[in-house]
């Protein structure tokens, strides 16, 4: 038996997220499909975590194990070969059997993609939120640097997870927030995350910066553990997986 | 009767290029639809230029005449709201009635991405042409040098379009060839295009740069005035028209 890791590439668009569903285009279950094809028996791949529906990736990390003779470099060409061109492979890598994708994470870097101008884009339509009003750029790095750091995060999680995870502490070692032109960019590297834990980041980001509510906001929010006391969740399709580091 | 010049952008993967065909979604064709519901009298509207099947465009520039009391901001708005999402309008202006997309040009700029990498890219399948094979950049900067300047580019003209046009003299100010990880980006500035020159152009920068041509085809092919001894024409997914100036 050997293990393989892979790191992949994703449109979410036409995806219902990462996990696999019956009668449901996913990730998980495309790309499975096509290492059965190749390997001729049932395989299953993990991935670092799920992703939503319609959120992104470039750096997706996923594992399999298999039994066979082939060599990494022929997995990869068979695989981007029968893929859908809305996934792609970047790197397939013998790995120890131990290496796990979700379990061996050290950390993971999210990046959530704002265009913040009058007009929308046809070409980012899919890739960045469009949110025409005026946004407090500074004010927002403020607000961030209070989100940074360890907290409990119970209240950027997502209420329909409340009851599953017992610790909400994390650590967000990396918040930066970039302009480049009329794109802004969030980007959160954590050890962990809470599920929807950057969209709901990101959408207390967005009504800081447009002067809905203070930046003191933060401090109360992360005290009170309370998903409702905190802003709307930002849609998936600004959002992608850029790197998750072992 | 009022003048309305447009700047518009548009993902060219689901439109048959700009130019209206009955039966055919084409970016004239949807535009005129909307201006037409908004006006609610038919309107024509005109191009810089046309582009092919599955280009693109980020400042596209048309204008259209017609006989209203409405503000060019609320025409705007109106017609983003109207217009489907791989079109949008980044501005609306009024202008004299004499100026003309198409002949008041002063110049143009097209720029061609390729991926030139092992592995395809999900993101950017309909926006870059997926080129696996290694490049000699260097080289192509050296053969992009003899191309730039006025020169008679009847090599680089669409067979199918060589009756047609008399003139094929047009002058490149213009051409550049930049790396940007493993994009590379060949931007085109010319006082006017032949029909697909940008793409006949890049085709043969690629049979350059990897190796199976020398550079010295260029004055060559250009003395030839001879299509058919030009390399093949590079796909329109890498194109975009980015900007036109008046």
């Amino acid at each position: 038996m050997r293990n393989f890791k892979l790191i992949l590439e994703y449109d979410g668009y036409e995806f219902s997220g990462w996990q696999f569903q019956p009668f449901q285009r996913t990730v998980q279950g495309h790309v499975q499909e096509k290492l059965e094809r190749i390997f001729k028996k049932k395989v299953n791949c993990i991935a670092s975590g799920r992703t939503d529906a319609g959120v992104h990736a470039v750096g997706q990390v996923a594992h399999f194990k298999v039994e066979t003779i082939m060599k990494p470099a022929q997995i990869h060409k068979a695989l981007n070969a029968f893929l859908d061109r809305d996934v792609s492979v970047a790197k397939v890598q013998n790995v120890p059997l131990d290496f796990h994708a979700q379990y061996s994470v050290k950390n993971k870097t999210y990046c959530y993609t704002i265009l913040n101008r009058s007009y929308p884009s046809a070409h980012w339509r899919n890739r960045a939120y469009f949110y025409p009003h005026p946004l407090n750029i500074p004010l927002m790095r403020q607000a961030a640097r209070l989100i940074k750091g360890k907290h409990d995060f119970k209240c950027f999680q997502a209420a329909s997870e409340s009851s599953k995870i017992k610790n909400t502490v994390r650590t967000i070692s990396r918040l930066t927030i970039v302009e480049e032109g009329d794109f802004i960019h969030i980007s959160i590297t954590s050890n962990g995350f809470l599920y929807r834990m950057v969209r709901n980041i990101v959408g207390t980001l967005l009504s800081i910066g447009s002067g809905k509510l203070p930046k003191d906001i933060i401090p109360k929010l992360l005290k009170s553990k309370d998903r409702k006391l905190a802003p709307a969740t930002a849609p998936g399709h600004g959002l992608c997986l850029m790197r998750v580091r072992y």
